[in-house]
C-alpha cells in the first residue's frame, strides 16, 4: 500500500504529553485506530487535567461521570458510552463497542454493566483535587452567586495514518457540576465527532448543548468533501454554526473544532479568545498552537506553556 | 402575522389515530411546538404499538427503556432522554428539558432523578401483550437461533404552522432485545432528527446505529437549505447515506427519513421494501401514504390499512 504523510492533531494542550510518549510508535506506522485511543488514554491518565477521565471535575452530586466516543473512518464504525462512573478508560469502552453493529451506543447503568462483564479497568476517578474544586465552587455559587458551569474542555483526537486511515476519538468528564445524567455532544456523532477517510474527520470542544445544536463536527467534514481544505472547511463551519446560533437565539456558547482532509492536511478554528492545539505529522513534532476568533494561529511560546503547566498545578486554596 | 399553509408529517400508520385526534386545534392554529408533543403522545398512550411508549417493547432484561427528544426549529432548542423507564410520555420530558441552555439531554438515572423531580407522570410501561411477545422472542432466539434484533419502528412527526415555525420531535423504545443501557438514533440531533425554521426539519427511522453513521436527518435538513424541495431533498439523503454505508461496510440498515422544508412541502423516502407515513395539511386531512425504496408513493388502500390493524391486534399465541 502507498505509504502518505500522516497528521494528527487534538484539542487543547493537555494532549501534548501523549503525543509525545507515543510519536515514535505512530512514526513506525502505528495505526490510526491503534494509536488514536493511545492518546486518549494518555489525557484520561493524567490527573491533573480537570476536564477527562481520572482528575476530571465532577456533575453537582459530586460524582465524576464520563463521555467518550470512537469513530473509525474507513469502515464509518461509531461507538460512544455516556454518564459512566469509575471505569479507568472510557475510550477504550467507545472503541470496543465501535466493532458492534448493533448497540454501539451505551449509557448509563447499561453501559457500566457492558464495561464491567468485559472486564474494562475500574478506577475511582474521583481525584482528592477534583473534590476539592467541587467544595470551592458549591461554595461560591452559594456564597458568590456564581453560575456553576463552566470548563468543559474535551479532548478530541483524529489523525490520518500512514495509510490513509482516518480515525477520531473524544473523551470528557462534561460540563463542571453539570445535573446528574447530563450528556453533552463529545459522544454525539456528527456533533463531537464524524470521521470519514473518503473526506476527513473533524471534533469539537465547547458548550455542547449548542454544538448539538448545530452538528459542527459533520458540516465540517461535509465541506472537506466538497473539496474545501482543513483549514478552509472549519473556519466556514465554526463561523457559520456560531452565526445560526446568534441568528435563532442572540448568543452562541463556546465552539471549538479541530479537524484533518484526505489529503493529509489540518485545521482549527474557534469562536472563543484562546483555544490550543496539538499537532505532529510526518514533517512536525508535536507542536502546540493557539489560534482564536479572528483566525490566527501561533506558535504557543515558552511563557504560555509555562502559565499553563503552572496553572494546573497550582495548589488549591480554600 | 401572515398565516400559511401548514403542514405535518410522521413515519409510520401509527401516528394517525393522533393526527385525527389533534387535528381539529391544529387547524385551528395551534402552534407546533404545542402540538408535537400532543401528537407524539398520542402514539406513546397507545397500547398496541410495540416500539413507542406504552407497550414498547422491552430490553433484553425485559425492562422497557424510552428515548425521545424535541427540537423547535425557530431557536434551534433541542432536548433529549435517553435510557428512561416507567415515565409515561417521554416526548413532555424531551420538550421540557429543551428550553434549557445547559443540562439539555439527560440519560438514565439522572434523566429519571430530574423526570420525578418536575412530577412528570410515572406509570409501569410493560404491558403484558408487550411481556408477551418478550418471552415468546426469548424462547426464539434460544431454541431456533433467531436474532434477537427487529422492530425499531420509532414515531417522529414534525410539522411547519400556521405561522411558519418548524418543530419536530421523536419517540421510541428502541431495538426489541436491545442491550440495557442502548441508545440509538432517536434523541440524537441531526441522525435522529433535526430543524430550522429557516431551512425545514427531517427525523429518521430505521437501524438507529447505522443512522447515527451517516447524520441522514441534518443532511436532509441542509439539502433544503441549499434549495431543493423536501422531496428531492430526502431522495438524495436517503439514497446518498445507503450508498455511503454499502461503499464503507458493504451493507446498510434500515433508514427512512421523512421531512418538510420551509414553503411548507413534505417529502418521505426509504432504502426498504415498505415505509407508511402520514400527512395533513391546510388542503389535505390526515392521510396514510406508503414508499419503498424505488421511490414510488401510493395510498394506503383499505386491504392495507385492515391488514394493519388486524396485525396490531392480533391475539398473541405462545
Amino acid at each position: 500500500m502507498r505509504k502518505r504523510n500522516w497528521v494528527a492533531i487534538a484539542t487543547w494542550r493537555m494532549a501534548l504529553e501523549g503525543f509525545v510518549q507515543h510519536e515514535a510508535a505512530i512514526r513506525d506506522g502505528k495505526r490510526a485506530s491503534e494509536f488514536i485511543p493511545d492518546l486518549v488514554q494518555a489525557v484520561e491518565d493524567y490527573p491533573f487535567y480537570k476536564s477527562v477521565g481520572y482528575g476530571g471535575l465532577p456533575n453537582e452530586n459530586g460524582v465524576v461521570q464520563l463521555d467518550a466516543a470512537f469513530m473509525d473512518g474507513d469502515t464509518l464504525a461509531f461507538g460512544a458510552i455516556a454518564g459512566i462512573e469509575d471505569f479507568a478508560n472510557p475510550i477504550r469502552i467507545a472503541k470496543q463497542l465501535s466493532v458492534e453493529r448493533y448497540n454501539s451506543f451505551l449509557v448509563g447503568e447499561g453501559a457500566m454493566e457492558y464495561a464491567r462483564n468485559a472486564g474494562f479497568a475500574q478506577k475511582p476517578m474521583l481525584t482528592e483535587r477534583a473534590e476539592k474544586l467541587w467544595q470551592i465552587r458549591k461554595r461560591d455559587i452559594v456564597e458568590k452567586g456564581l453560575a456553576p458551569y463552566d470548563g468543559h474542555d474535551t479532548v478530541c483526537i483524529m489523525a490520518q495514518d500512514q495509510e490513509g486511515s482516518i480515525v477520531a476519538g473524544t473523551s470528557t468528564s462534561g460540563l463542571f457540576m453539570k445535573k446528574a445524567g447530563r450528556v453533552g455532544d463529545s459522544p454525539i456523532s456528527g456533533s463531537g465527532l464524524y470521521a470519514d477517510s473518503e473526506a476527513g474527520a473533524a471534533a469539537a470542544t465547547g458548550l455542547g448543548e449548542d454544538i448539538m445544536k448545530t452538528c459542527v463536527s459533520f458540516q465540517t467534514v461535509l465541506f472537506m468533501q466538497a473539496g474545501m481544505t482543513a483549514q478552509d472547511a472549519v473556519d466556514k463551519a465554526v463561523s457559520q454554526a456560531t452565526a445560526q446560533l446568534v441568528r435563532h437565539r442572540g448568543v452562541a456558547g463556546d465552539i471549538s473544532v479541530v479537524c484533518v482532509d484526505k489529503d493529509g492536511n489540518f485545521g482549527a478554528a474557534t469562536n472563543t479568545d484562546e483555544f490550543s492545539y496539538v499537532v505532529m505529522g510526518e514533517d512536525m513534532r508535536p507542536t502546540v498552537y493557539l489560534t482564536d476568533k479572528h483566525g490566527e494561529h501561533r506558535l504557543a511560546d515558552e511563557a504560555w506553556m509555562q502559565a499553563y503547566y503552572d496553572e494546573r498545578h497550582k495548589k488549591i486554596e480554600d
